[in-house]
């Protein structure tokens, strides 16, 4: 920055040699210091009006709280801490040493020729449909990017997207982004007089007449992330039929978040929206690698539906990141290959990783009400809501300045017992907070030593707390 | 899709079984066919305003081409058809089989911190800053990414961009679609009157008054690719002190895409922006793995500068993909470890490389003279204009429907010697599309025998041409 009375052809002297700086002569008319302050920058450089004041992420907020508290057990993400299998992490390490050269260099934009055609073969019998690799599926970096192309590609100024709550909480700051509006219903949770305390992810309820009253002609699109996260809960046939009965009066695309559709736990079933009657036609649907095989770092997903809806999110993608990684690309579509050759076999990934979930589900859950909690036991995926209202008068949250009970709650029982978990509020909108607050959100997918290393910290926290009381 | 007479009920009925359908009765009241019609659905399921029409690319419409007709020699799209040097992709297969279970899993969103640290250690002394790796750095999905995130964290509606033609296709669209409006200035070829018919790539000028005259109160930015794709131009000190004092007499962000900044060619040097004085403020590099190491298909690039500038670039990366890809990032940091420890060797694959495309720079440019083209030898980067304008007369392009004589002329020179190379003036604004029809743009970072099947190619059909003259 150019200080004091310093010209800019002193500058330019200094910096190109005197004899090209006078030529560069007439281009020195700046006024001294007009521009190089920083309140001149600021003022400019400030971010554009679509993206109001920036976002404000839970996922920053407890990453770093993570990295600097190191906590013994880390629930919080929602990610494995164990390894892949074998054949996963070679596939990959297959295609970056391959002999053929191409697989290190760019591939087709809208998906690796090998993936698509082997997400084909994958999806097409699960959807009864016979999707054409080319133009009924477009290959995203991760769900994210997918949510991001079907959101920006169809959301126009004016539009209502339906979101339930609590939601994955970017689909919020999309939403916003395209110049639409969200409109919230939350799922609630209502307790079953035939079942007690026993609470399940099946006892969060929409009311259906609330979400009818959300539809009119403004209603381009409703988002349906089933099976659920945070709750876990698998929606059933009925509440999808309403909801492709309503898309269908509406003319609403229903864009169907299913990355944890292989993570549902027996006897549940996931359904897919896309093969209700009338609803191919309006449907995208989302998947992930990343959660398919525990590899949440490789960030590649996909969406497939109908040509024309899938065409709009082509154009989103070519616009922002325009082609995925190939060796990863290359790697998944191997393991797809190889798990569709054994997919009727308890061996098959796609079986195996829900049932190597439910003991860590059940461990969890018993801990937690071993400790005070009340966990609301998922129907899949991998976290779980846990109510700790009845633990309020065992943590003190007097000196924690978080405006929302669950962040002072999560903050400091990680200080207290050093197992981060995250605050469900983040996923309500801000009229629906209160909704979460009694919540922490659990990730269960953990090496057991993890989960053994948290159900001793909250156990220990527990008794030195009742002995007190 | 409801056929004939068929009531919503009785689709329901079939789905979810008579009596569940009989509740859902009350959603019942769709009349037949009333948007479930081709036409009413893409009526309200076209692309939002914001996207025009969607956006043509060269590069799905080439691409396709050479998946169509299997050229003998792809001299079009910008990647190696070699391997790319062990120790890169043994990186990237050890990091995927690692033993940190973690290495496959999510990162942190703005860079693994393995790799911002190495960048943080590479361009530190480059750009004569202490760059703060947490701050001041942001990992993406390619220089692609990079590029998004620059164009829409800081362009606003009514904002307006300075775009050097020709430019890589994408900053034109990026620029729309933030709302702002893209100023280009021509490089123009001019001839230097001793060196006759030897043009280079510093043939092609930027005529500096009209330079000035572009710059106003609403320029928001201008972007300078140096080195520059597709003519291999190093911008000049004299060049880049001009735009420097332009900068800071009208407050505007310099972006400086450097993808190509390991790849120029003796004596030439890379000059980088952010190290002008006054510039450091004001300018977001970015830089490419995927050019760096051969390895496009790792679109995996990133941006540095200033914290507030490099803030809003943040905001946007956290909307559409949030975080990287893990075990990439991890590959690129030990590689980029491994090259900064022979950093002052000919070793060193960041000098090696640009050694190693000088002799096929000369062989391309000697088989496009001596096949009647006029190439303007670049000075960096991997690709060369070459003047068709003599051969004119060789090929007859009536049948070809393109509206821009090179679109005619590649497509046609593809068909008669099945080499494929790409139309320049795709990379112009509609206004100056002419100033690239004369040329092709040919792509050399190939293994030697295609070049030499693409010489061989050209020549045959050159001589078969002026036999029949
Ligand atoms: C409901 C939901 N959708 C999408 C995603 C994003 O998945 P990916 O990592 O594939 O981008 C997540 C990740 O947690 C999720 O929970
Ligand atoms: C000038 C320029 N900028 C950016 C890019 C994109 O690079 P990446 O593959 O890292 O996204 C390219 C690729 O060809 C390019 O030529």
């Amino acid at each position: 920055m150019f200080k004091g009375g310093q010209t800019l052809l002193k500058a330019v002297s200094r910096c190109v040699g005197r004899s090209n700086a006078v030529k560069l002569k007439r281009f020195n008319n700046v006024p001294k210091n007009q521009f190089n302050t920083a309140s001149a920058m600021a003022d400019k450089f400030k971010l554009p009006t679509r993206y109001g004041t920036g976002e404000k992420s839970v996922w920053v907020e407890y990453i770093q709280l993570a990295l600097d508290h190191k906590p013994k057990a880390n629930l919080g993400q929602g990610f494995p801490n164990f390894y892949p299998p074998d054949h996963i992490t070679n596939a990959l390490a297959a295609a970056a040493t391959s002999k053929n050269p191409l697989l290190n260099q760019y591939t087709r934009g809208f998906g690796h020729p090998r993936l698509v055609n082997s997400l084909a073969k994958l999806y097409s019998p699960l959807v009864c449909q016979n999707l054409n690799p080319q133009t009924q599926i477009l290959v995203t970096i991760g769900a994210y990017e997918a949510l991001y192309t079907a959101i920006l590609g169809h959301v126009d100024r004016g539009d209502e997207v339906i979101v339930i709550e609590p939601y994955f909480d970017c689909y919020e700051f999309m939403i916003t982004r395209a110049g639409g509006t969200a409109k919230y219903i939350p799922l609630k949770p209502v307790p079953d007089p035939n079942c007690g305390n026993n609470l399940t992810s099946a006892n969060w309820k929409l009311d259906m007449q609330h979400l009818e009253s959300l539809f009119n002609c403004c209603t381009k699109m409703i988002i349906l992330n089933t099976p659920h996260n945070p709750t876990g809960k698998v929606f059933t046939m009925e509440e999808m039929q309403v909801i492709a009965c309503l898309c269908q009066k509406f003319n609403v695309i229903c864009l169907a978040d299913e990355v944890y559709e292989w993570l549902v736990f027996e006897p549940k079933q996931h359904v897919k929206m896309a093969t209700f009657p009338g609803m191919w036609e309006r449907t995208l649907t989302i998947g992930s690698a990343g959660k398919m095989f525990s590899v949440t770092g490789w960030k590649t997903g996909w969406l497939y539906g109908p040509a024309n809806l899938i065409y709009n999110c082509t154009v989103v993608h070519q616009n922002c990141v325009y082609t995925c990684l190939t060796p990863i690309q290359e790697a998944i579509a191997s393991t797809i290959e190889y798990e569709l050759a054994r997919f009727n076999t308890p061996e098959c990934y796609l079986r195996s990783l829900s049932k190597e979930l439910v003991p860590k589900r059940d461990y969890l859950a018993n801990a937690l009400k071993e400790s005070g909690f009340i966990p609301h036991i998922p129907d899949s995926g991998y976290f779980m809501m846990a109510d700790w209202s009845k633990l309020a008068d065992k943590i003190d949250l007097s000196k924690e300045k978080d405006e929302y009970a669950d962040y002072r709650f999560t903050k400091k029982f990680a200080k207290e017992t050093s197992v981060l978990t995250l605050p469900p509020s983040a996923f309500f909108s801000k009229k629906s907070k209160k909704l979460g607050e009694n919540f922490a959100r659990f990730c269960f997918i953990k090496q057991d030593e993890n989960l053994a290393t948290a159900a001793k910290q909250m156990k220990d926290w527990f008794c030195s707390k009742k002995l007190k009381s």
